[in-house]
């Protein structure tokens, strides 16, 4: 089975930069995949797209290189290990609150006797060598996200659940979650409640030899969780990058061609 | 409603041959379904494939006359309901560990009184014929796989669940969990202590009036276990036949123009 | 964000028709859509769909101006959130038996501090205008299906949920349920038994200050529900509409003609 | 090869109906087969469809019975020969406007030494019976649409094509070219120039051996034209019947409850 | 019929900025929609989709109130006709050398008596309004591209045909055949022979009261192309904005982790 | 750009194999290019497939560092150069009958000066190296298909063509064509007019100094084919593995079960 070149990036104690996949396209997919990123997950839990996507996607991908990686919807055994058989290298798991939550995450993750994933790797097995069976309970990675402040109050728990391989943190539900609904969910905080947070988790994992993961807006703020012991991040994804840059254009033609017509009106549908 | 065949042959004391759809296409669906199997079953669990290639899957094999089936992804309500909608005629559910799991299976299948399936068959209504509703909780096929250490230790209370059609056997996952990792997942296994727990089902089937099938790699290891006493077997799948067959021409095709260079290298993705 | 009409219509006592979509495309669902419907269902439950629809349906409806929702599949996280974030600004839970089910069910709707759906509205963030984090759980609509006995059981404690918006009536399962098979599902029951059960639920819904809602069969029947005190009712659906116009058609010509070959034997596939 | 019934029917004398797809669907397909047509045509040209959609739904209409067809969106060997590998029993082919063209039209359905259609029945292999190299060219029939001023002018000979077997007509576009764009385009036209020219078309086919088939809106028209001698009509199609059905209720609703709110605005994207 | 609001703003002296998608998805189009252009060109001819895709591509945007365009893949009347019928506002023809293409291509976007365009607008009738047979001559526009030598020697015969609506360039074409292959294809030339030849362009447009369209890389040379003369410029694309955005984050990323760790080979797949 | 290795397979005298695809479907592909072929060509003229499957296809075999082509559906530029932007390495036209035929089919593949592609690599430009533009002109095989008595009768001006790589010979049309409908198409024939054409059409290629390539049904024949001199041979092909396997399968079962109950009635749609 091919080696999962993020852990060994970790081994040498280099950060990574993991790319994100919201779009539902395998050619969306082959042009992300075309980016120097180590890893690049795909979304399934907000992301616009389902299982149905996520094959040729992974397909598309496969010829770059890059550890490719899902987030699953939720704690479900069903589609985590269909994840894993269309050929998932590791799984990022929503609303890991308790340590029994991580625990279930894992054994969904893991062959007999470390779990209780069904064998039947359909896709992986035309695409990532062989000796898959024996191997994947050590290639394939679980990050658990700790978002809430359930899983704040649980964490240490969390992270020294055997088998996890580490915590990869939404920003924008744990904001919302800690402050009770006070803060908008957002990345890249500011705020010093938030960032304790963060700090907090990076130790717990250090504490537990896990990874410690972030998801972010810009470089800039990545390379702070980098600074303060982060392993990998996630910088943007490919909507917010179509979105942002198109606009860009627009806002820039019209800049120069001083045209300042009215832009159609959107209409919402509802 | 159409009778199920399956049912008809069974009752007829004859061996039934199971084919199994991985790949997730309704033309490959019609070519599986233009060869003389008794059942087909889509396997939504391993295959490559979701709820949305079923429907047209099942609508191209519809002409054939061939008992369809699916293999639910897990023990989940909502996907058994929508494959039971679709259209299928029997589902088979993977890793039912006790007698709770294979009763809340049956329940999932049944309408009321014997279950607590939701009425809306909405694409069945179209493709089975008059009484649906009055009939589907006779001709539908509830089939729990028995495939790990736990499930062996309440195999009798499995097969006694009322309204449980039969007992379908994962080898490549029992054998995994029986020998705690050891025996790496295949079909066709030759221990003895797989085959003794094959037999076991095969006599807990029969002493609880309930049918016994078997996942099979090939038609001679099929042809043992209906010696054995499995009413049903499933011979390969499409993914495996494609292979198989096109990498044999190719193999015959080197050999006779004594064409040795090597084939391009097989880059995994990861 | 922008408004949830349906409030509005129902703020100003008026009765709202709701449309209704089981056949997964998005030209059908754009052909709804052109229909003065109030709102429009996806039926991710029994409709022959699934999330994989559900994205290019409701960017086929946008434009329409009617509030689009979707009927979850079951009472399920990872599916309800998924439609949520796909920009449906309500969500009908099949099978809400208990108070603790509606609990659930209302959790998984509203954001903190009401709830604990995760925040990614990654394609509703480009069709509802600004400020979704802060008043989605205000604009978005949850109601939960009373269709069985355990659910009339528990009437009056679903009625009380906090947060949730209505009870919506399945009552084809409903009859089924409270029949205990007896009675054959369908929609427009004559029986006072199963009259009395929706005369029950309005005065619930009342009693609580939430909405009722009947899926009916016919403008008639739904006309009745209406003076029955129903705030809202679906009447029909796409695929019943587009049988019964196309059947009607070929009958009348039929008949003109006089043509009275026998049509084609429809071979069931099973 | 399983005989065309539409041949057979139309030998015993007897009209036929064929029904219309412009729904790119598999399930819409499905239930317009469960309706007792004789014959159905995707509509390739103007259908909200292209040829992916014609394979699922031409698998999904299989077990009808019903006889499928296809009309292409154009005179050209590609499209018109994929069509017939996927199966069609005939082709509609638009804009035939000389004997030429419709000589270059037989010759695309048909294989040599009567045409130069390439073999190569992929799918049609599996679904329509042995010997289709032999046969095929008897049982699939080729109609020339005849909708133009200049094939008007060339009607008796495009009626004497060898090899045609019929001449269909698009009433819409004869009575825009006709009238040089004065009249609207619609189906079942009034003016006596437009009736005059379909029964000369009737009377071309008559003198020639051929079949005539007209496209109607409603039954009342198509039976008039089997009346003026057309052997086989359509009668309206599957988004018109699903359009005015829905459109039909909510009106009834609106009348039936005295709801005259207005409804929401119907956005053009333009 | 809803106006074509690119007719409006030229009207009014304004020059207008066109989005491009090469990217077959409906949520990407969702997204370009969402940012302030005049008009959107879906890709028929170089992007990675085809018709299948620009249908839900056109309901994804139909809510944006952008003018909604698509440029054919070649000068057939099947694609050009069925793009039409989907909702096309406007349609750009791809290699139009002569006057006689650009008089068959006016042909093919027009209704009797300027055209022969066949009637069956399925799906725009649902999106743009009534009226539609009368004034959609009046509202579709059609775009020539010139982008060959031979093209620019039949410049102003091709400008001069009736019913043209303008000439869109496309540079890269234009200077790799102008220069026999010498020039690598690309935008944004800054050749004073490819200068003079857009100059030409849009001389000839004026001398024929039509607009000239550039296809641009930048909003700097777009400004530029406005200046002089041209009346609409298209500014990159998707595929190009994700890549470039995606590229860029982490280029940023690695500068400021300083971390230089090889990104994996891309491997090619040929 | 990555440079083809059939090219160089056949500069150092080696014969090749390529694999066959005729459903669309990028899991098959991707098994098929698990396999060791050569090169492996996609049928979009005969496969149960078209343009929107072969982007995911080509993606899925894109790692497999096997040389992708396509087979277009008819000599027509709008789908061969779509075909080539989406990443092919060859076309093989099929029905070129004339020297002028050829001289066109060569024209679509080549850019200027050599022809007249258009210019816009979309996907290709992400998936094959640098310098596409510059280098795609030799790399990119063009093989003319002679498969007609026609084609036969002009074989030498076809070998000539200026450009043209290779010339690709189907064995049923040609077998149908020559014999003037007598012999039925198939493959792998024994005929002595057939196999003399197939060697006059050797002789031609090798006249001509381009290659030679033939569809056969089996390795043994491919093997006597490279004996005759062809220096590229197919065998066999997706769809008639999976149904030979398949079929052999449950065969070999009824057998080994003395299983000899009828099969279910396969019932034809038509």
């Amino acid at each position: 089975m091919i080696k999962n070149r993020l852990k060994q990036l970790w081994s040498e104690g280099k950060p990574t930069i993991n790319g994100w996949c919201s779009i539902g396209n395998s050619f969306t997919a082959e042009i992300m995949a075309a980016q120097p990123y180590d890893s690049i997950t795909i979304d399934v839990q907000h992301g616009a797209l389902d299982y149905g996507d996520v094959l040729p996607m992974f397909q598309a991908m496969r010829a770059s290189g890059i550890t490719l990686m899902a987030r699953a919807p939720w704690l479900d055994p069903a589609i985590i290990m269909k994840l894993l058989d269309a050929g998932a290298y590791g799984i990022i798991c929503p609303m890991v609150n308790t340590a029994e939550d991580a625990a279930r995450f894992v054994s969904y993750v893991r062959y007999p006797p470390h779990g209780e994933r069904s064998f039947g790797p359909t896709r992986a097995a035309f695409a990532v060598g062989a000796n898959y069976a024996a191997e994947a309970n050590d290639e394939i990675l679980a990050f658990a996200m700790v978002e809430t402040a359930t899983a704040m109050d649980n964490l240490d728990a969390i992270a020294a659940t055997p088998g996890l391989d580490g915590i990869y943190v939404g920003p924008a539900d744990l904001s919302f979650s800690l402050s009770k609904g006070r803060l908008t969910p957002a990345f890249d905080r500011e705020e010093s409640e938030v960032i304790a947070a963060l700090q907090r988790i990076v130790a717990a994992c250090k504490a537990n030899g896990i990874k410690a993961a972030l998801h972010c807006g810009t470089p800039e703020y990545a390379a702070r969780a980098i600074a303060w012991g982060f392993n990998m991040t996630t910088v943007g994804g490919d909507s917010r990058f179509l979105a942002a840059a198109a606009g860009a254009s627009v806002t820039k033609f019209r800049e120069l061609t001083k045209g300042d017509h009215a832009a159609p009106v959107q209409k919402g549908g509802y």
